[in-house]
Parts: C-alpha cells; structure tokens; sequence
C-alpha cells in the first residue's frame, strides 16, 4: 500500500446510508475517513458513530464538506443525484487537482419501481467532470448494498467493484482502495463514460432486491478468482 | 417443462453468432429450434452446421425470418441494433399475439472503445414493443458471450440470465427457456423498462474483455447458488 492510499479519504455526503457505509469500510482497512456533510455537527456526529464499531482502527472524523473535501486528495462523493450539480460547482474550490470518486446513482422511483434517470451529461461522473475539469473523476461504488457495507459481519469479498475512468493511474488509486473496501476485487470497466451504463444498473439490483428479499450486487464471470485479485486489481 | 416452452422456438437473425450460440444452447437442451435469416437459404446452412455439434437432440431448420417466427409461439430476437426498427416492423403480422424475446444490445464503437447507443424509446426492447403492440416483449440474454454459447466444451451454469419484462407469463417462460440455455440461474429482473439498463450495460462486458482478456458474463451476488436455482428461476 502507497502513502497516498494512505492519507485520509473525505466522503462528501458521509452522513447518508452509502457514505457512511464505505467510510467503515476504509476505515476498517486502515484508511483514514473525514466524513463530510453540509452539517458539520452531523458529520461529526456520524464519525463518533462509525469509530464505535467494530474494526475500526484507523482516525475517522467529521467537517464540513468543503473542509473535508479540502484535507484530502481522494474524495467520494456519495449523494443522490438530486442536486448533484450544485454541490459539485459549490465544492469546486477544494475538488481542483484532486481524484473524485463517483459513487452516484441518478435513480427514479414510480408505482412501476425504480429506474434509471436519464443524464445529459450521460452519467453524473460525467456531469461531475464537466463542471470541476481541475479535477480527477473516476466512478466506483455503485452497487455495494449500504446495509451490507454497515454490517460489521457482512463478507463483501464475493461483490466485484466495478471501476471506470479515463486516467490510469486516479484509477489504480481507487481500485487498491475498492479492494480494501471489500477485501475482494476491484475490477477496470474501462472508460469514463461508461459510468452511464453503471449508474443505473443499481435500479436493476433494486428490483431484484425486492424481488427476492435479498440485497444483491454484482460480480462479474470469466475473471480470475478472488483469490487471485492481485492478477486483476 | 411444459408442452408450450417444448414448441418450436425461432431465431430471428439466427445466423450472427448471438442467434447461433443461443440456437445451439436451445436445441441442446431439446427445444426444436428454426432459424431465421433474411436470406433462407443462408438459415438453412447456419442449421446444418448447428445439428452437426455435439449434444445436438432436437430438431435445427432454417427458414426465412417471416416463416421462422409465422411457425413458433416464443421468437427470440438476435439482431445489430442498426436496422432493428425496419426488420421489426416487417415482422408485424408474424409476431402478433407472440412472445418477443429482444436480445438486442444498442451499442456503438469508436476510439474509446465500445459504448451504449442512446435510444429514444429508452431500449430496443421498448422499441420492438412500440412497433408491435400486439406482441408481448421480454428482454433477456444480453450477457452471455457468443464464442462460449457456441463453445460445446464451455460451462455456463454460472452466468446469470437476467430477464425483464411486464408480463408474468410470458417471464415465466423466458425464465424457463434461460435456465435451459445456461443449465444455470435466470433472474427475474423486474420490468421491461430495465432493458434501459441491461442492454447496454454489455458495453462494461466487452471493454472488460478487452483489458482483461478473457470472455466476461454477468453474475449477481445475493441470490442463491445455481444448485438452489428452482428458487429462483
């Protein structure tokens, strides 16, 4: 593990079910966790809950989004797609030069179930992009189950971490820190752009979930085993 | 299996290697199986060749698409996304009061490798729906690789088979017919909308297959194993 795997991870957003969800996850790896929130008593808040459970051996504390996303050079961003933009132009500032790690889902919800919400910028790691292009984005995370994530029992090492980005080696950040997440493997989608077909793959597993009473998630056949993730990740 | 998954099932562009691999899966598994091409001599070739690989037990003809699908109940629609529109609605009256089963992945290629084409009817299978309203559409089979399909030797027991659609019955059937095709997992994906998602999410497959050299599918975690597969499918 590098030094810059090792400095503190923010997660804009880190006060919601996935934030805080993968901020227990790296923080049960290791890595230390600002939880980033527009409340930062909130966010502070949540860091004292998460240092609480079990595994915990790496600093998690809590600030202002702009100030946890200002601290650190790999943040996730882990909000609904539901003003997206604006906190993203907000934060512009303290994202510049630094590798943003989309976790966002742009989901619908009618009386037909949910769905993918269509992005005219394609994906919301592309609409992230445009509007912060001093900074790195990669897109991860999307279709980890938050109540997994949380539950300390929970063994995510069979759930691949899809990875899509532009720039080699933002994304071999985020796929050494992907696998730490799950212990299992982080796997290259390839380009950004296919962070459309990503995103909303999550209405799928939605579905599924309700479907048959589970909470799903994604793994990919034709890889190596997880045993052999070096090989991939 | 019941009398009307037993019936002949047709492959509309049954001599791509799509139609092909999901047509030999089939008729291994003993459904009567007929091919359709544009051109019915070009079916009845590609037929020959199926019935001559091994494990082959039901019957394989080839046909024009219009007489392949005039001919069974259950259509399995294995076309490029360019020209879907035309041939669909030329096979109006063929496909009235059918189970349509879309396999189209709407997907371009550039540069950056491969992405998901945007459809204004949100899917091909959305598409396919428009155009024939009379037709009952399912949308499945969009993973699973071709060479493997077509692999005598290759095991697919452990790709799932994602199946969307509005109709229970006509889901119930393609289910049935999926598990037949991989020996494997079919998921009820939730409704014909999430074709949006699962076509052009083959686009992940084929960028993974690139970098990592190797022939991916789709699995989901969360769901029982293949050997508990009657609870699923």
């Amino acid at each position: 593990m590098s030094d810059v795997t090792r400095a503190p991870v923010a997660v804009v957003g880190g006060t919601g079910p996935q934030g805080r969800g993968l901020a227990y996850r790296l923080a049960r790896a290791g890595h230390p966790v600002v939880l980033g929130s527009r409340d930062a008593g909130r966010a502070a808040e949540a860091a004292a809950e998460l240092r609480a459970l079990p595994g915990v051996t790496a600093p998690v504390d809590g600030a202002a989004n702009e100030d946890a996303a200002r601290g650190a050079e790999t943040i996730l961003l882990a909000v609904p797609y539901q003003g997206h933009a604006e906190l993203v132009a907000s934060l512009a500032e303290s994202l510049a030069g630094k590798v943003l790690v989309s976790c966002v889902n742009p989901l619908g919800f009618d009386k037909g179930g949910p769905y993918g919400v269509p992005v005219p910028a394609g994906s919301a790691a592309e609409e992230a992009a445009a509007l912060v292009p001093s900074a790195t984005v990669v897109g991860a995370f999307h279709h980890l189950a938050a109540p997994l994530l949380l539950d300390p029992e929970a063994d995510l090492r069979h759930e691949d971490v899809l990875v899509c980005g532009d720039d080699a080696d933002a994304k071999a950040r985020v796929l050494a820190l992907a696998a730490d997440v799950t212990g299992g493997r982080a796997v290259d989608a390839g380009r950004l752009r296919l962070a459309a077909q990503l995103e909303p793959l999550t209405a799928v597993l939605i579905s599924v979930n309700k479907r048959y009473r589970t909470r799903s998630g994604i793994a990919l056949t034709g890889l190596p085993s997880t045993a052999e993730k070096e090989e991939v990740a």
